[in-house]
């Protein structure tokens, strides 16, 4: 159940960042023209809607120190400092997919593969894909600046950023850790349950919820046992939001996910759902999990053998038990803190939003 | 020249990047002992020496303004701000070997290549080469994060910090818009000395000497006047400053450039110099110039070809008259700007170590 507040909240993140990308682009635009299309890119990548959870989280930890919304400068005040978190996802995307060499993002090209066109169309010399590699990179490096430059243009009060930014670098260098640990993950062949639900908790539990509920609270200045309680709540939702993501990556339909069915197998990402799978295959599923995870040619037909693999070994009813759980957990946590009744309602239906099965 | 207090200072930098990453290190490498390498891979690479260049021109901005170093306590965390610089720079050259797919790194393997061989030497699946990309990726991300927990924490007073983050900010975007500049320009087969000029100036004479004087100068609080007269005397010195490393790239000696001779010509740079050559080639040393710049299979005697082009073109001549020129409009600047007569004497050493010929 989304809220109509969640809406509204939504569109409040959207038009923050639509402000303030717009009021940066000249300056950027005016070193050269050349700039336009790279900026453009990541006004475009930015704005192109998503769910924008991560703010929504900030916001609402902060609302749970913070009975009342405030003046409205104030209050659009935290909704700036909480949309600069889409400018931090927006880094992670554009470079995880170079990672990844994703050409596919939200049912389009990804960055470095609009570059990559772009970089054909204009029939320039050299590399088309190490060109649109290059671009992807430094874009998803200014991402990662202007993120700084939005937080801190926020107008929260200065004490308040100054609270925030322990929590702010901590969450960064959690996620770049986190997805460091992946990609071992990845390239040591998986099979381990509790690395991959390691993985999950840095690269996204905390990333994704803890962190982003953290920063609000920090700007409002919240107390130590708030803090705890956020975590309480925020650890287990994120991930139960991780593994719903994972389920999504094998069974979702590409209509909802943006990406080609099955995506995460042909990329052999080394997911719970996929450790699970290969802890409780018999011997010739796991050669064939082994094969065919991580095969680049993986086709439709190849998509659903492993996928019945993996239901057939208990483990996408194992993930589902494991997100039930957790965001049983979660909803118990949020009970048993202290906070806001406004923030206890929001965090609740965010629950919802960020772990149903169906979206 | 080389005074005695600019070995002081490099020294003194070194050992605020080797404490900090230090103190740092624990909070990573206990999310996983995977991450180990990860981190000691940053901080072999950050702490392997290097002129410091950037963190004295930080120091000696402040000093501009500030007569007296002071408390020692004081000083030391305007030199732990400075040496955040160094955290950037590593950040830039890890994504820009990525970029330039640059094997080789001060005489040893760059960032990517040495997860490559790490992989390799694993036995892990999976592509080597696509995994130390990654790795290098990451590993820059988590450079950049670390320069702003650094800045954080430096122990610089808060009014200095909030006055400094603009500067920062603004550091970063040019420099990574000037790399995107830089990339562009290289796609677009180069030839034009304006073009590469304004690459010059972004990539390198604002990210390398203008800014880092401007954070030292907002930390101490200096005036309008005092960051106007530290621009006039640092783009010019910047601008040099690249075209000296530019020349380096072309005729350097790998025992002192840590890269293969000629290794710019290979990655095929549209350096001011080789703009000027394509200016004024004849049609054959054009047509030579265009089908071996940026040939990565370039050997010694196809290096030392495109360097008789480029100095019979009249390039060479022309870029050493150019850094000549920009030197001495840095040393009039620096005559003619209020400030402190340390760092007059320092900013002046500092003009002959970033654009003297050998070093």
């Amino acid at each position: 159940m989304v809220t109509r507040s969640a809406d509204v909240l939504r569109d409040r993140v959207d038009k923050a960042l639509h402000e303030w990308i717009h009021a940066a682009r000249p300056s950027v635009a005016s070193i050269s023209p050349d700039l336009e299309p790279f900026v453009d890119a990541l006004a475009a990548f930015v704005l192109d809607g998503g769910k924008r959870l991560r703010p929504a989280f900030c916001y609402w930890g902060y609302r749970a120190a913070v009975a009342s919304a405030g003046p409205a400068d104030d209050d659009d005040a935290v909704v700036r400092a909480a949309a600069a978190l889409e400018l931090v996802q927006a880094s992670a995307l554009m470079h995880d997919d170079v990672l990844d060499r994703s050409d596919i993002r939200r049912g389009a090209p990804s960055a470095h593969r609009r570059f990559t066109l772009a970089h054909q169309a204009a029939g320039w010399s050299g590399d088309a894909e190490k060109f649109g590699h290059a671009a992807a990179i430094l874009l998803g490096d200014l991402a990662l600046v202007w993120a700084d430059a939005m937080l801190a243009d926020s107008g929260v009060p200065n004490d308040a950023l100054l609270r925030a930014l322990p929590v702010w670098d901590a969450m960064r260098v959690e996620v770049m850790c986190g997805q460091y640990l992946d990609v071992v993950e990845q390239a040591r062949g998986g099979g381990s349950v509790e690395r991959s639900l390691r993985v999950a908790r840095f690269k996204a539990a905390k990333y994704t919820v803890e962190r982003p509920l953290h920063l609000g609270a920090a700007i409002a200045g919240g107390d130590g046992e708030l803090l705890d309680g956020l975590s309480a709540y925020g650890l287990p939702l994120g991930e139960a939001f991780q593994l719903r993501d994972d389920v999504l990556g094998v069974y979702g339909d590409p209509q909802f996910t943006g990406k080609p069915a099955g995506d995460d197998l042909r990329e052999g990402k080394r997911t719970v759902l996929v450790a699970y799978a290969i802890e409780h295959a018999t011997e010739a599923q796991r050669a064939t999990l082994h094969d065919r995870v991580g095969d680049p040619a993986l086709d439709l037909d190849g998509v659903q053998q492993l996928r019945d693999i993996i239901t057939e070994t208990g483990a996408a009813g194992a993930v589902e038990r494991l997100i039930e759980e957790r965001a049983q957990a979660a909803l118990a946590a949020l009970e048993h803190t202290a906070m806001t009744d406004d923030a206890r309602t929001e965090l609740a239906a965010l629950a919802t939003l960020a772990t149903r099965r169906i979206r």
